[in-house]
């Protein structure tokens, strides 16, 4: 699959929304969806372009969109939109790039704009399954260590892009407030468990993957086909509770540890806004074994990674009530993941398992090899063992209540205006 | 919670269907709700009674229901009719055993019935999200010892309801066929795992748990409460490649191992339908923990498991073709459950997931504590090694294409009408 690059990208573009220009996320060139509604609306499609949203709905009924996806556009959810096939989505894209940027068209397209600061947002597709894979490779490697200090990396990881299924239900937008879950854990010196709210409230930096096309029960997805199987990409946060983890997870998997709350950002950034910003999957470290042929694919190699740059800030209680900027915890490329997109794909559907439109796949918490860049607390910490001393003087060894966790993405390149992902970000209440 | 015996349940009470009376699955006094399509017609709402299916939608449009629960009978799922409070539930179940006994309702109701053999069945609920428990203590022993020979059963396994979530997109009806899956799998004596169809293609014998109402997220269900979160019960048969399952399965649990296919019986027995067939949980074997107070209701205890018989046969493409019976694999109760349904509900909950109405709950494999009441074959032939010999010279340590698994289950108790769950079948057809 060859992702193109088109007049969309071009750097030189510019959008009569003035908000766009120099946007540290919507420029003209990004163009992500998302389902938004205005006051006294009802949850409708949209496109982010600077410091506005365009009703991607009023666009269609004003015959603004090319016809095969207008009515696609209308729905309350994306699902319909992400079905849609390569030609399609480069096509709703380039007509949307032109009328935001032609100056003969805001006459008719500025009053279908909506300043975004008073409009809420919503998740952005009805999510049929949520997967979560392990591809952070240092991530898997610090973890695994805590958890199995003589086995950190099991002998399937090298060869199984690992997976498991989470909860749908409990995925929420950015926004959204996080309860502390209350849950089984068991202190290492008791000799039965209690039930109580989680002491190691964690979350986890990773990349969620909305599915385009899906594909029938039965029918694997050739690896050079995966592409097109990829709406778009959202920050994902996977909160964990580290001590119903390492009490449940023997022998089934995360269960209560993961499933309580789960927040996604709102905006989906599409694949062919993400194409300037492909690079190479980084080689195997030597004696590593190749991958199955399954999901070996020459083309996917060259340009299977994503040139982004991941952050985690947070703001306490303290911070905020200070007036204090959030402060960043990490900072590191998307690079560190040890399959690409394509590859847990078909590896997912690889059996016959059947993707739908609008599925969630988040990649696992994507550390950098270096502690600046380590993607979770349990990490950062050392499993709490080494708090982190915060600029105003605030220990955290886990996330206390008020807490809140922002994660930002960033794509550059050379040549290309940069885009953003918007943040995904929520605050902790207390249990209830 | 109590489950009230009331006049749906007479054993006196017979039907003005005929075949009804004396149906070995579906008497007047069970009344399962399912999704089914006549010829020609959309999926629709329907209740089994004897060989016939009485449209739900028929009787809606009719004014013959309760005016609450009319509108929810006209849905192409049972999601809504699912969604219903306890009080609602019975007033239908009431309603329905009425028409269905009372002879001076036959001219009214008798067009609105289908011959069910004429017709197709549907999926019963949009199913939002599916979680596979592991409750089945002689499984989990059984399975234990094959996969961890030193430590079958985890210091949790006596104190939290081992689950975890499965794929909800690839659950199918009763009927349609499986297609064998290929995957990694890693032959003990190899050095790289292989790819290709699987080996080791088995079944699970399941009860499938339908939840009723749904609870906020962040807000937990209390023990006494968690009646009213099951709709109802049907069989449930989850698949599974072990050669997958042993390669792929930790740290995070199986994947593509059970997510290729799921079957589950059309039928929605209801918790209404089952409250004569409820007994005691059978008392913990002397020595194990008290489950945590939040697992705890004395009421629960008393009532919480069923007076199930299930069964599983085998017909393979030999059998068929030579026009012989399918062959018993095995017969058991369903108290080998190490918890209740009220207790795997209140835990899932238990963190503030939320459940919503037409999830599905499997149990887990149910076994019995002898060999002829196993309920896979990985614990009838211990991990293939010892395969069956069936009736007709063939032999089977898993499954071979062509092979039919069919699960069944009936509820009897002294003075009461038996009733059944009718089948979960499916075909195994070769790999794609």
């Amino acid at each position: 699959m060859r992702w193109l690059i088109d007049e969309t990208h071009d750097a030189a573009r510019t959008s009569w929304v003035a908000s766009a220009n120099g946007h540290p996320c919507f420029p003209v060139q990004n163009l992500p969806y998302g389902i938004y509604s205005f006051p006294g609306a009802a949850p409708r499609a949209g496109v982010a372009i600077g410091d506005s949203i365009l009703d991607l709905r009023d666009c269609a009924v004003a015959n603004l969109l090319p016809a095969p996806v207008s009515e696609t556009c209308q729905d309350d959810t994306l699902n319909a939109l992400m079905a849609l096939g390569t030609a399609d989505r480069a096509a709703l894209r380039r007509r949307l790039s032109a009328i935001l940027s032609d100056p003969a068209m805001e006459s008719i397209v500025a009053p279908l704009l909506h300043d975004a600061a008073a409009c809420t947002m919503h998740l952005p597709a009805r999510i049929g399954d949520y997967t979560d894979f392990y591809v952070g490779i240092h991530h898997a490697n610090n973890v695994g260590r805590q958890f199995r200090p003589d086995n950190p990396l099991l002998p399937n990881y090298k060869y199984v892009p690992i997976g498991y299924h989470g909860r749908a239900s409990s995925v929420r937008v950015s926004g959204e407030p996080v309860v502390r879950p209350s849950g089984q854990q068991k202190p290492a010196e008791a000799s039965a468990p209690i039930f109580g709210p989680t002491h190691r409230l964690d979350y986890e930096l990773e990349l969620g993957v909305w599915v385009g096309e899906g594909n029938r029960l039965g029918d694997p997805i050739a690896i050079g086909d995966a592409g097109r199987h990829i709406a778009g990409l959202s920050l994902f946060n996977d909160w964990s509770a580290r001590d119903f983890q390492a009490w449940e997870y023997q022998p089934l998997g995360p269960f209560l540890a993961k499933n309580f709350h789960s927040t996604v950002s709102p905006w989906v950034v599409t694949t062919e806004a993400l194409a300037p910003f492909r690079i190479a999957q980084p080689p195997r470290p030597e004696g590593d074994p190749a991958p199955l042929p399954y999901l070996w694919d020459t083309a996917d190699q060259a340009q299977g990674a994503f040139g982004l740059t991941l952050e985690v800030f947070l703001l306490t209680a303290a911070m905020r009530a200070a007036g204090a900027a959030p402060v960043r915890l990490s900072s590191g490329p998307a690079t560190s993941m040890y399959w690409t997109l394509a590859q847990i794909v078909t590896h997912h559907a690889s059996n016959g398992c059947d993707l739908t439109p609008g599925d969630l796949l988040g990649t696992g918490t994507i550390s950098a090899p270096t502690r600046d860049g380590f993607g979770s607390l349990l990490e950062l910490t050392t499993g709490g063992s080494d708090p982190l001393l915060l600029p105003n003087g605030e220990q955290r060894a886990f996330l206390e209540d008020g807490d809140e966790v922002i994660l930002r993405a960033s794509a550059d390149a050379d040549g290309f205006v940069s885009i953003g992902f918007g943040e995904c970000r929520a605050i902790i209440l207390p249990a209830r």
